[in-house]
């Protein structure tokens, strides 16, 4: 059977025989844009079923249906990093979403801070964003992303055995490498990355009133939020090895 | 002396009591976009002088003049890696010029691989676009970009002493962390990342037959070039402390 001309995530049952009816926008987009044709082979996913092969059937640029043949990986969660971020810019945040996915991100958490700009998210856009990332990076999952939080409801709620680690513009803290190397009973991750002006003070210090919460200095120069949130995932695959 | 309310890139010659005419771009980001006034407080930098501090004066939105003060850093260059990046869309471009600026970036050229999509160019955009991103993060510098050039001409003027690490999306290559603690006479570096649909198998073993070019696999997921570009930099910044 030829390589998938490309792959796309399923929200449903995946399994052997089974004839998908495509979704419109998915239909405009293996026609219109990727000029696909009735016999041609595509890859569906989702992360409980894995990624399939599917040839597309009576197919035009109106319908079509995609009969699953056979499994080409098996389930395989990510266990990637949580990323916390303060919404900024909507481009950037775009950036966050994407980026983070390809980087293998677990969950992610938009939090309010003092000195964040933005107060509207659209979440589910992001969730839009995050899938096809995910289509396009070659993962099985997508990122689970949350409605936003406050800093006080994000550590309130913060889970045991997780770390915590804060970008801290100031320069108050260890570098990444040492924040990740640190032995200790926290052996999950994960980065909050703060809003264009970082965190005020009392922020700060109620974040390090809490065992978890470690601050991390990014380096010499100011790091935009998108970039700090790159950054710290890249840093996190390079040294744990995903 | 109040905190400088922001930070601008000059390329002239600066020392104390020096009067500066500022040009019209700036005096619309300042007196427009940060609505500054004479009396304000600002902060001019370059490579050759460092950064010094200097008071508006006779500042209007039409016209202004910076009076050179003290100096507040003195010259620091960048010793950071090259990249060499295949040009992507305009977007995604830009992306890489202002992270790689961000993260420490010395040199930055562009390279027209077989898989390049863009073949256009405008570099003196890219430039401005650094030059911004130098302002935002805290450079005293700005990273040469130099005109696109091929992936022979790139290998043939290669310099003695300066590693390659070529990014390798179908996996061939040792890890990122594994590349940059080999111990040889290459002590600085450069990365190189390729347009979406990776390199040629006859690029890849041009590049392989050099001993200064070190394929390095990035990770289990397909990372887009910009994520590559941000990854590779992040990590040697924080495996070498920057």
């Amino acid at each position: 059977m030829s390589k998938p001309k490309t792959r796309l995530y399923i929200d449903g049952v995946l399994e052997s025989g089974r004839e998908m009816s495509l979704r419109k926008d998915h239909i405009h987009f293996l026609a219109n844009v990727l000029r696909l044709k009735s016999g041609d082979v595509i890859a569906l996913f989702n992360a409980n079923d894995g990624e399939w092969s599917a040839i597309l059937e009576n197919f035009s640029k109106r319908q079509g249906i995609a009969r699953i043949e056979k499994q080409r990986r098996g389930p395989d969660p990510e266990h990637g990093p949580w990323l916390v971020f303060a919404p900024v810019k909507k481009k950037r945040t775009d950036f966050i979403i994407e980026k983070a996915t390809e980087l293998g991100v677990e969950q992610l958490i938009p939090v309010i801070t003092k000195f964040t700009a933005t107060s509207h998210l659209n979440v589910e856009r992001l969730r839009v964003i995050a899938t096809e990332a995910a289509e396009q990076c070659g993962r099985l999952s997508t990122p689970e992303i949350s409605e936003p939080c406050s800093l006080i409801e994000l550590v309130g709620n913060w889970p045991k055995g997780r770390r915590l680690i804060v970008g801290d513009e100031k320069g108050g803290g260890v570098s990444l490498v040492q924040a990740l190397s640190t032995a200790d009973e926290c052996s999950e991750h994960g980065f909050l990355v703060g809003p264009e002006g970082g965190f005020d003070d009392d922020e700060l210090e109620f974040m390090e009133g809490h065992d978890f919460c470690q601050t991390v200095d990014l380096g010499p120069r100011i790091l935009r939020a998108e970039t700090a949130a790159v950054a710290s995932l890249s840093v996190w695959n390079a040294l744990t090895g995903r």
